[in-house]
């Protein structure tokens, strides 16, 4: 059969789009600096935190021919973290920019995630590898993993192995977690002379890892433009056959960039924004109204079918949840050493927990289906607390928007049929093979990274801006890791990290939703997208997203 | 915000390719016809139920310049039953040849399926209604409805509103259930002598319309395609993280062909087929232990991950489970009118059942994991039948390889992780924007239907093959709706339908599966398809299924 599908083959041979400023080679740039920078807030901790690599100035490269040094180097590079679209690419502009400069040069690829840096697991990246990998989705060329850097045993592990291969610098690519640990290994490189530079590259398709400097990570284009072909189909069959409501989550746990971006582009009927609930501390039961009444005003007119999405954090957004989990992880503690308890049926565990909740919490515990009830008392994480990501909201929903409903008609404010479907989207997504953007941007990123460590810094993260432009008005510099962070408590330890962007509910993103939703409640005003296009006209594949294209232009390109 | 889409909005101007002998438009071709026709099977009885259209001659259409009528005529179409990609393009194909022979011609839509006929819901599609749906994907011009449409009355009520209308032809675009009710309006309009001809188009994403006569039907193509764009994303993100296996099921309850497809698209490690099941009458337990070896042979070699790909009527292809299902359906009857029953708490209730079950139905219903068995006690349909649609596969094999693992495990026969992740596809792909194939070969479809229709036949399937070359080489034509037919038991009656194509285990399709599906188990040889593209090179935006290239090249075009 195949070795490669007709696509692979074609996008092999993509010449990616550098940063303008990029263009004519690192031998035709000048870095400039400028003033000192500090953290977001918690300067003084962060600041003796990270006293090496605290406060550097904002680089940036101008188109101006100063040779930076062709002397040889060694780079060794890492995939941080979930996958997104676009990380084969950042290697490769890694790798272009890196052999340009002195072919004797080397890259090594550290194997499944940053552990491969401890355990001295690596491959030599060649000609043949990179070619085989050039604008393809994934992470596989040399796998990714979860395993944070952030002890002096694994710096120093790292430091043997680094020293073993003459690695000079390493580039890590990752998200917010991922970079705050690039920052700890910058500084500890810097504070024990090791003579290696540490640079981070920004990923996720989250959308969180972005702020003045990082207009966008990568990931972040392709990830929705996939999920919003995929939900514009959902909403072209809900139209035609006019009998199912789709409850549609997406992947995203701690910000709502990846529903809100996704809404833009397919303008469903329904879209929950955890940001928002939070901020009007929603209850469970007013989101369920909120869907059952929109439900309701459409059967009213005759529409027994919609779309509605749902981020995946969002039970961890509503504040009444919050405070209920909390109290079960400690009475399912305290109950399960507790023997007659456990001879209960289950409708007696529901009951007995119930009573020994406050009356709220007892009311929003006993509203939830039993199938959820089950869920939070089974499934529990290796500290016996209650997980909830795994918790299916948008069955949840369902079942509550159900209940609601029948309600509703014994009230006489509903008369309609509610027949549903359930999806979930990540998985999908997030190895797509990258957009013409994604494939540019990494490319950029990548190849900057480069740059950023021939200047000799250390403790940055690879910037791109000027992102809606045409490539060639891109620019390209370092942002101080430093100066994205703040202290946030983890595990009940207070941590240096990069802060996350959540949705600004006061931002030109989040209004364009909320200027429209009330007519995109009732009218079908469903926008189909389609695939990813990467051959064809420039407005159908050039394209970003709608975010960047708020947040920097305020006003949407190609309309 | 926006209205359309880009990519929309430039596939409105996409310029569909006609069948070469259509090209020069209806009055440049010549009928020419065959011998006489006979049934698949069941000769005599059906030509008993369809004395007037039985056994018509094959029709196809030469280059030539003979005139067909011009006079004018008005025309009605139908959606019927479930979405597929290209139903736009089948009615602008229809509208372009009926206005090219004539302006003053009318093409009425019938609105919501076949029920608009009878009830007479339509509209007459215009210019600019047609102008805004071209290439698009849905049948949300005129609205899909599953009425049957089989009675006097109904046949009736359906020649009045034609009468009004002064419609000269219907045009029935459906699958194998709405042809057959195409063939039965077809026999009563002729048989009355109302002079209504009645010609159908093949659609279904399925794939099981289709025989010697009928290549393809429309939206096989698109529907697996984008099907295979997220199996290869899923694959790439497997391949990346290597921790979890995917267990994804796919859309089609009759036949396997659109899960074999998309299996040798994608090339996964598991691919089941329910013809293969059914055949070599396998055992739920024998699935089960095929995919946990699996499992275990590459948890062996360090591989705690893969893809398994399930068609979505596997469950009523295993003989056993057949007899099960139909055990319960008479037992739950009995049961549920016996108070003690009633009083039994869940697993009482299982035992109870599986009491009365014989010992071998017995094992296999306790083999089941406690939520199908719930599910199955149920969700019962209106006749009190369970209903076996509802059952999610995909989830059932994942408990049930996780219970036979265990079991290996405690024999020394497995050491490894199993995490996992459902999937199930359907409704991502049944609106798609149709691909170039579906969005030519829909049209030429359309135009060839009033070519038929101008020749003045009736019961007829518009016919266009050759359809792996280049459409300037397809052939147009029809063929008799009564030779594609056989009697089948439908709720316990005899009745003619137009056989159902299952995937042949002989053909070469299913061959080139078996001969790779042992490689392609423990070595990933994972294909990425992509998303659909449609502007590209010629290999990559016209290139059609596998399963068609191997049924009619009998090999891959583009490897």
């Amino acid at each position: 059969m195949r070795e490669m599908s007709p696509l692979q083959k074609e996008r092999l041979n993509y010449k990616p789009k550098l940063a303008g400023v990029l263009a004519n080679g690192i031998n035709n740039i000048k870095l400039t600096l400028g003033d000192k920078t500090s953290s977001v807030s918690n300067q003084e901790e962060i600041k003796e935190l990270f006293p090496n690599v605290f406060g550097q100035p904002i680089a940036k490269f101008a188109a101006a021919g100063e040779n930076l040094s062709t002397e040889q180097k060694n780079v060794g590079v890492i995939l941080s973290g979930g996958q997104a679209p676009g990380g084969h690419n950042v290697i490769a502009g890694l790798f272009d920019a890196l052999k340009t400069q002195n072919k004797e040069n080397k890259l090594y690829g550290f194997l499944g995630g940053p552990s491969g840096i401890v355990d001295g697991k690596y491959i030599e990246l060649t000609d043949e590898i990179i070619d085989s990998y050039r604008n393809t989705g994934g992470f596989d060329i040399i796998g990714s993993g979860r395993t944070k850097l952030e002890t002096q045993d694994q710096f120093q592990k790292a430091l043997v192995v680094c020293n073993n291969l003459n690695i000079n610098a390493i580039v890590i690519i990752g998200g917010d977690d991922s970079n705050t640990n690039a920052c700890l290994l910058a500084e500890w490189m810097k504070k024990n002379n090791t003579g290696i530079s540490v640079i981070g590259c920004p990923k996720t398709i989250d959308g969180d890892l972005k702020n003045d400097q990082i207009e966008i990570s990568f990931g972040f284009d392709t990830a929705t433009k996939t999920y919003a072909e995929l939900i514009g189909n959902i909403q072209r069959d809900a139209n035609s056959a006019k009998k199912y409501w789709h409850f549609i989550k997406l992947m995203g746990r701690s910000a709502s960039h990846v529903c809100l971006e996704a809404a833009l582009q397919t303008q469903p009927n329904i879209t929950l924004i955890g940001e928002e609930v939070e901020q009007k501390q929603q209850s469970l039961d007013q989101i369920v109204s909120y869907i059952a009444n929109i439900v309701a005003k459409r059967a009213a007119i005759g529409k027994n079918f919609g779309i509605a999405l749902i981020p995946e954090g969002l039970i961890e957004f509503i504040p009444e949840m919050k405070v209920m989990i909390a109290s079960l992880n400690d009475l399912l503690a305290q109950l399960e050493k507790d023997s007659s308890y456990q001879n209960l049926s289950q409708q007696e565990k529901y009951n007995a927990i119930a009573s020994k909740l406050d009356s709220i919490q007892a009311k929003l515990f006993q509203s939830l289906p039993n199938q959820i009830k089950a869920q939070l008392l089974m499934d529990r994480d290796p500290h016996g607390n209650v997980q909830v990501s795994k918790i299916e909201t948008e069955k949840l929903l369902i079942e509550m928007v159900r209940v609601k409903l029948e309600q509703m008609k014994k009230e006489g404010n509903y008369d309609g049929k509610f027949s549903d479907q359930a999806h979930f989207f990540g998985y999908e997504g997030r190895c797509a093979a990258p957009s013409n953007f994604d494939s540019d941007y990494c490319y950029s990123l990548g190849y900057n990274a480069f740059a950023l460590i021939q200047a000799g810094l250390t403790g940055y993260l690879s910037s791109i801006k000027n992102t809606t432009k045409p490539a060639s008005e891109w620019v390209a510099g370092g942002v101080p890791l430093t100066m994205m962070m703040n202290l946030e408590r983890r595990h009940g330890q207070m941590k240096p990290v990069i802060k996350k962007a959540l949705v600004e509910l006061n931002g030109p993103v989040f209004s364009a939703l909320e200027n429209n939703r009330e007519k995109w409640a009732m009218n079908d005003c469903y926008i189909f997208p389609g695939a990813i296009q990467y051959f064809g006209p420039s407005s159908v594949c050039d394209n970003t997203t709608i975010t960047l294209q708020l947040e920097q232009e305020k006003t949407l390109v190609n309309v």
